[in-house]
């Protein structure tokens, strides 16, 4: 008998929608009906562990058949392809996807066919870690610096960023790591509330939800804002008076506002002390995003979950345009883009405080997080990352919280997995919770 | 009987690829083997004119599959509305596919999504200039200025680009409208040959098509350059040699470099003198650009193929960054955002040199130029036109050149409309050609 040689023998890619727009949870100033959804990807191997790759790519709803299209276009990627030799290069493995000439032209590096790319990266991200028997987090943060510096497409990140200054940053956070994995494994990380502020709550709901998110431990919320600045002024006080001085209160415009806009909303904001402003204007604006913070310091700047690429993060912390830099699991080019983004902010000394919520985007990103804590930036000092009690039912290993924090997942892999009855019972349109409504 | 309403009552989406790889094409320095592709829609109506309209999104072959299925995501937009509605408020119509909440989370703007709106929009016009009886560049240099402004989604550009601001440029170009329109219709537009410089040419091929360049009148010419440097300095000397100091040798980069290698490479092309060098690297680094620019003067700096929207446009002004915007017919939101761009343009005082090539960019793009002319740059100075002689044997009114510049297309619409024999023929996977290659 010969051994047989384990290649990826199936992607399978599957349109899962949940209908959340029905209570309004997840609206904000440009999303006011949101049905979280997932393009959910699959790899099955013929190795004898029986391991499978899971990611997904996130979207609002309709649409989401779009991004399971773009991520069928990947197939030839991935099929056949040698499953340790793509365990074993990970980065190899994402530049190829990357610089696919034709795939390339649909964006270059954003949009639907990036966010593609991400999903089947993270697969097999999911993959090797399972593979190797840990958790992302702890498999990324056992790499040596010269390792992690491979996983990283450093093209157009030259001028900001090299890979010698690269090897600098993870050697020098490489004597504590143990110590902070047990820190990690004991007491989690910090993160802040989003649930209480979304924009169709009533008055009587965020107030009770902030409430009981102090309560739970936590010591930042989040609200959305931007419709109305007279709602605005109202809701903001209505959380401040519940949650005291001392608790943070974030606000987030969803990219509402124009540059001048936002300024001046900001500056009527400001008697209520808000932490920082999320996405004032448009993703793109990064000469917009540095003039905001000038004219509204000490309130700081933050964006990141609609930002396309390393490229444009290069530009926000050269261009000295934000104070906190919100990484997302599943907008950019997978893992590897993710790995070069917390490299530039640790460059730059901005901390990163993740975006998270929609549909297993909590479970992913953790795993940057706590990597970034171990094994980059080497501190949670101002850094939070975002807490949405939503959907975390579906997920084989979902996100377990104590006390306003993240508790370290010690499970294998990317904790992407979602329920098989979850992905049958939301199958998009045929599934039974859509087919009862005439989908 | 009573009038039927008109309106839309299909849309028809085609994946039509052109085998152009066969003969290197096309070919350049991050596209080795494109095959040109369009994404192709036809919108019907039951009016008894008969008119459809017509357009694209542009895409090299693998992937036009999924460029295709973004386009279909946005029938619930189009099918049934009433087309004297649409026709009359094209501005209203934009919005309302660039802000839908959903579809936008797929971008926002950018990408996929975004070309798939653009060239629904596009088709949009195809139809209201052909009910009008004018062809698109004439459609637009006789509207008002208010008619134009109100064609124009201003959001995010507003700390750059008021709607008074544009209307003020526009009323300065209205009293020689109709100097200009009769001067296009005699002499055409200018325009430049890429043709002679494809990466994948022999010396011999690229010498002989300078020759006949020059030979049939145009005044500059452009070579791919960026995969080898001394390869690179042979060809730019090979096609000095063959057309002298007089002609302008553009070359481009297609985002090969970093910003630190794309200065040193310019220098060591600097003694051929090339006149711009064009998408020197990645589309979303205004930052880069602008050093490159700063580091490479007099050699002036050209991008705006991959340029996702007017966002990316408006900082690369606000930041000195490029010396020439090269619109793109089929990258952004449609003709609507791209008289965006040439407001900005117009009000930063930089010249435009459309991207063309492709399939049916020179047919769409060269209604934009003209109307910059006629109605809002007012001049012809420093600008040219992207020529390439390939693939317009399709289209059912192809360009027409006539001693290097565009003759004005005269029959009504937006030029893009292609003969259905060549839609049945190319038609992926199933028609004549690529069934015959067992695509």
């Amino acid at each position: 008998m010969t051994a047989t040689r384990a290649v990826i023998t199936a992607m399978e890619v599957r349109d899962v929608r949940f209908p959340t727009s029905d209570n309004l949870d997840g609206s904000d100033a440009m999303n006011p009906q949101p049905d979280y959804s997932a393009a959910y990807v699959i790899l099955r191997t013929n190795a004898s562990d029986g391991l499978r790759g899971h990611a997904l790519a996130f979207t609002t709803g309709p649409g989401n058949d779009v991004q399971a299209q773009a991520i069928e276009a990947l197939r030839d990627h991935v099929l056949g392809f040698d499953v340790i030799e793509i365990c074993a290069d990970l980065g190899g493995f994402s530049r190829r996807l990357v610089y696919d000439p034709h795939l390339r032209w649909l964006g270059p590096e954003k949009g639907v066919m990036h966010m593609a790319m991400g999903a089947v990266i993270n697969a097999a991200w999911d993959l090797a870690a399972k593979r190797a028997g840990q958790p992302v987090w702890q498999f990324l943060a056992e790499m040596s610096p010269e390792d992690l510096v491979g996983m990283v497409d450093y093209r157009y990140l030259t001028d900001a960023l090299t890979p010698e200054e690269s090897l600098e940053i993870l050697r020098r956070a490489e004597p504590g790591r143990a110590e902070r994995a047990a820190a990690l494994r004991s007491s989690g990380y910090p993160a802040y509330a989003t649930g209480p502020g979304w924009l169709g709550y009533s008055a009587a709901k965020l107030q009770r939800l902030a409430e009981e998110a102090v309560a739970d431990g936590f010591t930042q919320i989040k609200l959305k804002v931007g419709a109305s600045i007279e709602d605005d002024i109202h809701r903001m006080r209505l959380a401040r008076d519940v949650v005291g001085p001392d608790i943070r209160i974030a606000v987030d415009a969803n990219q509402r506002w124009d540059v001048g806009t936002a300024v001046e909303w900001m500056r009527r904001l400001a008697a209520y002390d808000p932490y920082w402003i999320e996405e004032p204007t448009s993703p793109d604006d990064i000469l917009g995003h540095a003039r905001i913070r000038r004219e509204i310091s000490p309130i700081k700047v933050a964006t990141g979950e609609h930002i396309a690429n390393r490229v444009v993060f290069k530009q926000l912390l050269q261009a000295d345009a934000v104070d906190i830099v919100q990484i997302d699991a599943a907008r950019v080019g997978g893992i590897n883009e993710n790995i070069a983004i917390l490299l530039l902010a640790a460059k730059f000394g901005v901390p990163v405080c993740p975006h998270a919520g929609g549909v297993g985007l909590c479970e992913m990103v953790q795993h940057l997080a706590m990597f970034d804590f171990v094994a980059v930036s080497g501190t949670t000092e101002d850094r939070v990352l975002e807490y949405v009690d939503h959907l975390h039912e579906h997920f084989v290993d979902p996100v377990r919280m104590r006390q306003g924090r993240y508790q370290s997942p010690s499970a294998p892999g990317l904790s992407a997995e979602m329920h098989t009855e979850s992905l049958d019972e939301y199958a998009y349109p045929n599934g039974p919770v859509w087919a009862e409504r005439g989908a």
